[in-house]
């Protein structure tokens, strides 16, 4: 059954006053299902399901932002704060961030103490560091503990932390020490020490650290959890795999729609509003009708030639094409290969050789194809233009879309803005202006 | 230091036969990076090294395969055989498949009968498919052992097991009943059954599902490990967040590159050879030169009117291009959401209302945009032929931009490779036949 219909079946269920069987229909599935559920109810009828549900915050904390927000104006105030107090740490941080000034005012009174300040701190951080993407609900050991007492104090802890699967070995300033798995306790002696039994070498990102360089270390370390220490090397939370993975998605999906010139876009495609698709598109079409006109005067400047040679418009959208085409793939693989770490700035020089080798190639296979054309279509003198105009049009537009992600880089910009539109643009702009160029040396006016 | 200045360190130490100061050096670095060294060094020194290493299966399991296959061919048959019995079991099922006939009729009678099965059996699964992608080392309990005894027989599988934080009950016929977590276990009374505190609504994949589907699952669920099962329901293995990760990262590449007009392409840009580069990059290309003729068509079928009125050539590159533009932008949001599940087949009729919507307020935008240019540059009738015709092809090419993603992907085909250029390309063509079937109507020849 898909989600509309369960959301139909149970919001029949709630407004009945038929709680039982609304959680016994619920209560097979997954949390992040339900809150899928819930999405599609109104927000007075989910909220009376979910104050009944035990797993209510995790439930809540799988909800999208909006629906976190909508169910917040509805469910009654010391209620939500106590939700909030179940939530994580880190979802709490973020739903707090999405709430406007009357609802925080509201809220923050009836919270506990601890959670003021846990939501203070960790709304601070800057969008997009670990910082903003840590939480702060990790288990601790001591150094000195035994096995025996470290899994006494993991049991304790377990119910509040996100993973008691590592648990990180701090010293009284706080200092990260080492970490120990869970698997190494179960294995190791009673009376073994901490100290003897943690692994020292430890991976740890810090709190400023750019989002995408944390879900990089995790998935090159393989890590459940990564701990995040501040400048001092204290510890003050950890990123968890899941929530790494989510990161390196959104960072993909982000640098897929900036190489099709969408700029950053938040939420899902089936959510966003006209008004926002409209502006994240805008922008790049208009950049590139400018950019394009670069073309334009670049034809007009050619007028007589062409006026005395029609037969090169015949092939002006194909050569001015050929260059933005050959140049947005090399950049492609540039921004992707950036993006993944495969690639860093050191390879450019051996990198640029090795394209020139493979711009080459291309080039000559694409001269050959369109010699022939031009041979059938005008004379030898066009056929010649043409293969001379391809190779070099594909030549400059490989180096184009090679430099410019390294050059955009090194500026301190984002490579995926080198999108194909960018590169497209000025790789026509340039195949125009080569092509008539080398035609007015060939050809009669 | 970085890999390079590490490298020359350790091949000296080795060179000399100063193996501990070579162990010194690597063994306070994490596997990955010992791997990314040894890479650096000649096959039989790395050997050297790695023999002596405690975590070597570890450290070469981390290894690219292509260096992987290298020191294959280094190690002493018997050795080998005995590293590879340490490898988990996806990795060492990955190995083979990279080796030559003759290497695996050398090294299989070597190997333990059980490793020899579990190789044949996990390497005979599809690429790209779950089956592919799992391990078979994974932890299982009985429904009827206590606490206690789960804990003791997690103990014993530990060494062997990927992960010991998720163990799956089973029974006899190897059918999945459930799953418990070590969290659980920890928290549970020693007597307490496993069949009373295991989840029973458990999250699993078949050995045929696509990969994908596997990582998307692995993301929805926030799992650190899923189950894969046959099609009689038994439990065959289990694919962990990690491969997951990895899964996902490289399928964004690969729809990141379809979507640049690059084929699907293994292994890291700066190692790939020029021959497949160029291999992979020119079908696009030379496709492209074929499509581009079509507007070419187009053009010659509107020669006298060209020549009445060159400025249309002013404008031909940027009204060619606007109707791509915005259609490659339509196809990059569609097909990124269809990869990452975001929109599914039945959302399509809603969101084509809403891209026609967006299409025409960014049709208007640019129309006004080129009007005033093409009033200046021309006259009122110039500037009318260009705002209808940038109504038009902006309008159409979102239309073909979102919809050729779905049709393919009813098709069977991966909607990434209704990429940018294929788009490009028609709406490319259609765009040049609106812009000159309009000025047709409305300018004389």
């Amino acid at each position: 059954m898909n989600n509309k219909a369960s959301a139909l079946v149970v919001s029949n269920a709630i407004e009945q006053q038929n709680f039982d069987e609304a959680i016994q229909y619920v209560q097979s599935l997954r949390p992040i299902d339900i809150a899928d559920i819930l999405a599609l109810i109104e927000p007075k009828l989910a909220w009376q399901l979910l104050e009944r549900l035990p797993n209510r915050s995790t439930i809540f904390s799988y909800s999208e932002p909006n629906i976190q927000v909508a169910l917040a104006q509805t469910f009654p105030r010391d209620n939500m704060a106590k939700l909030m107090g179940e939530m994580p740490a880190d979802e709490r941080a973020d739903l707090y961030k999405c709430l406007d000034q009357d609802q925080r005012d509201a809220l923050l009174p009836a919270l506990a103490q601890a959670e003021r300040e846990d939501i203070r701190r960790l709304a601070a951080y800057d969008e997009r560091t670990a910082g903003a993407l840590m939480t702060s609900d990790y288990a601790t050991l001591g150094a000195q503990m035994n096995v025996t007492e470290a899994l006494a104090a993991l049991r304790l802890e377990a119910p509040d932390a996100e993973t008691i699967y590592h648990a990180y070995v701090i010293d009284e300033q706080r200092k990260l020490l080492g970490v120990v798995s869970l698997r190494i306790l179960i294995l190791a002696a009673p009376e073994q020490l901490i100290s003897d039994i943690m692994v020292r070498s430890i991976v740890s990102c810090v709190v400023s650290d750019n989002q995408e360089d944390v879900a990089k270390t995790v998935a090159r370390y393989d890590l459940i959890a990564l701990p995040i220490i501040d400048d001092t090397g204290a510890l003050v939370g950890i990123v968890t795999h899941d929530d790494a993975m989510d990161v390196a998605s959104d960072e993909a999906t982000d640098d897929f729609h900036k190489s099709g010139g969408v700029s950053t876009m938040v939420g899902k495609l089936k959510d966003v509003s006209i008004r926002v698709l409209y502006r994240k598109r805008v922008f790049w079409l208009v950049f590139l009708v400018f950019g394009n006109l670069l073309s334009g005067i670049g034809i007009s400047h050619f007028e007589d030639l062409i006026a005395a040679n029609l037969v090169l418009v015949f092939f002006l959208p194909l050569l001015v094409d050929s260059g933005g085409n050959a140049g947005s793939q090399s950049a492609t693989l540039m921004v992707r290969a950036l993006a993944t770490g495969d690639v860093v700035m050191r390879d450019w020089f051996s990198l640029l050789g090795r394209e020139a080798m493979v711009a080459l190639l291309l080039g000559g296979t694409m001269a050959v194809a369109i010699a022939i054309i031009g041979y059938i279509r005008g004379d030898e003198m066009v056929s010649l233009v043409l293969a001379l105009s391809m190779m070099s049009v594909v030549m400059i537009g490989c180096v184009i879309g090679m430099s410019l992600p390294f050059v955009l880089n090194k500026m301190g910009f984002d490579p995926a803005t080198a999108s194909a539109p960018l590169i497209t643009s000025v790789c026509d702009a340039t195949g125009v202006i080569i092509y008539l160029f080398i035609a007015s040396k060939f050809l009669a006016i």
